[in-house]
């Protein structure tokens, strides 16, 4: 460490990205990214979006966030766009979680929000999830936190309904509930439509999952007019022209296409649903996901060691060490052909585990 | 403001950038932004980028690093690339200015230091520059504050010599010296060569200027290896993806044709000169600008009228309300074509001065 490093900052341990692995093809069921490429007209738009690179983004990013707005039935004064959607967590604890009340998010959640309340020096409390990895609802109600929820929950990929939620929104109109909906489109519902009845809720979404674009960097949100004012003070506080010509060129494009977007997510949870039977007719359990993966264990291979066995032939997946879900593994729902090779080595693997024992 | 906004962001002015016009066709010389179009390889860099949006970027940006220490004779680890370089700005502030230090830097200078030290709350203290607008040299080296020095300056493209800011990282090792080289490609020297001999020193530099990029932000830095770092930690902490595909595609190729960069570089002085001589031989004070824009006022026509009547006939420059240089405007150097129009509009605007008075 330099002499030259603040002391606020000294005990932070960054986030640690899925693994991107640059020198081997590996079939990448680690990150959760989309198997479906952009349709060719989202590469045509940016070609032609690049020739007005030299000249800086609208930081409002108004064209996309009336889109978004005609999409989902709200204002454009209530939707908001940034750099991916990390970039409106990280807004998001800062604008909201005043330090003499805090964030409070389950123990087995995004491990960004973690770092987020350590980076702003905001108190946190981990409330655990129950035994079966659902939310444990009573605890969340009783908080006075703000709230942080990932719903679908990730890792494990289990949602919770509009009207469970709504509970936890309506009990404490003063405490703002933030839900994180990534993965919302692959199968759970959406808390949107509680927008209209209640102002302590921030919905926050990404392109980066049903819509193909991890690589653009593309986040955006829904809340009431002024909490999104305030969103905005923040970014325009700190990188007003966070979002580039060219996303915002291939975010537009994609919206066109909503469609095409519903017709992807329709076939990943045909592909989850297919390959979720395949893994519990193997002996796995697996926890009833309404996400883009899957969440794993298998009675007769440790988590570490499965993670390690798929690696060695080329499949990635991601492994986590917190010690309550270290017998697990997240795996991303690919193509049906990589969920195929996914399902085949694993059978393998296992073979080759009851041939050694 | 909404019962949920934090105390601690409450009184927070949010910086304000330069205008971006949607509904008029305007001569836009108020952002410095390049005239000059991306070479047509940039758009098919980024068109093939485009087909890998599903799959996240590399948060490492290994490459385009790599390129950048190339090109700049350092190494990778001593190379820093992020979402424009407000962002490197923002993490300077973060991690280098200790909260019983604070920072320093001119009274007249690039906007969004002030608002990044609020942002943070971190003690600052603004220099005042001497009364020609050159940095007071003697106050910056008594100051125990990080110090944060545009080179050359914004609004005014006063540079500071090699020599110069050598004194000030020599004088106090232990204070780190930001040197914001943002436009230093139109005629200054760069104090990249310091870092061979000095670790108190970061360079911020941009391909928003020289190399056409405004619209794809990307920043790019230099320090040595912990400082680098230290700036990642806290990107991975924040939004370790901050920097997408399409824009590490462009830049990538954008490095290749260093060669077009550097005689889009030598045109914009040339032009620049050339206006300069055209608005002093009109009655303007210019100062002696090494940036791509001017900073002018003059004797009979107020810095406010001026920006006003230019807008009226579809030019575009920025004018600051600060009293200091309330009377001058910033004019950015466009096309020679640009800027022929530019003179001959303001030829007219003195004229229809000196008859209605």
């Amino acid at each position: 460490m330099s002499r030259f490093f603040s002391s606020r900052y000294r005990d932070l341990e960054a986030y640690v990205p899925g693994e991107q692995p640059k020198e081997m093809r590996y079939i990448k069921l680690n990150t959760n990214e989309s198997p479906f490429p952009p349709p060719a007209s989202v590469c045509e738009a940016v070609a032609a979006e690049a020739l007005k690179l030299p000249l800086y983004p609208d930081p409002e990013c108004t064209e996309l966030r009336e889109s978004l707005a005609a999409l989902y039935g709200v204002s454009k004064e209530e939707t908001f766009v940034t750099n991916g959607s990390d970039d409106i967590l990280n807004f998001a604890f800062m604008a909201f979680v005043e330090p003499s009340v805090g964030a409070a998010f389950a123990d087995i959640t995004y491990g960004f929000y973690e770092v987020f309340a350590e980076l702003h020096h905001l108190p946190y409390r981990k409330i655990p999830l129950l035994d079966d990895f659902s939310l444990d609802l009573d605890a969340f109600k009783k908080a006075n936190e703000v709230l942080f929820i990932a719903n679908p929950n990730a890792p494990t990929g289990i949602a919770l309904s509009v009207a469970k939620i709504e509970e936890l929104i309506a009990d404490k109109p003063d405490r703002m509930v933030v839900i994180d909906e990534a993965y919302v489109e692959f199968g759970a519902e959406s808390c949107l439509q509680l927008l209209k009845k209640y102002d302590n809720l921030l919905v926050v979404r990404t392109f980066s999952k049903s819509r193909s674009l991890a690589g653009g960097r593309l986040g955006y949100a829904f809340g009431r007019p002024e909490i999104i004012a305030e969103l905005n003070t923040l970014k325009y506080s700190m990188n007003p022209y966070n979002v580039n010509r060219l996303t915002l060129a291939a975010g537009a494009e994609i919206l066109r296409l909503d469609g095409v977007i519903k017709e992807n997510c329709r076939q990943i949870q045909l592909i989850r649903e297919k390959t979720a039977k395949e893994l519990k007719d193997m002996g796995f359990f697996v926890t009833d996901s309404l996400a883009n993966f899957l969440f794993a264990r298998h009675p007769r291979l440790s988590g570490e060691e499965y993670y390690l066995e798929l690696k060695k032939r080329g499949i990635l997946v991601r492994h986590f060490s917190n010690p309550r879900i270290a017998e697990f593994n997240r795996i991303s729902i690919g193509s049906a052909e990589d969920m195929d090779s996914f399902c085949r080595i694993t059978r393998e693997i296992l073979k080759t585990k009851e041939n050694t024992l």
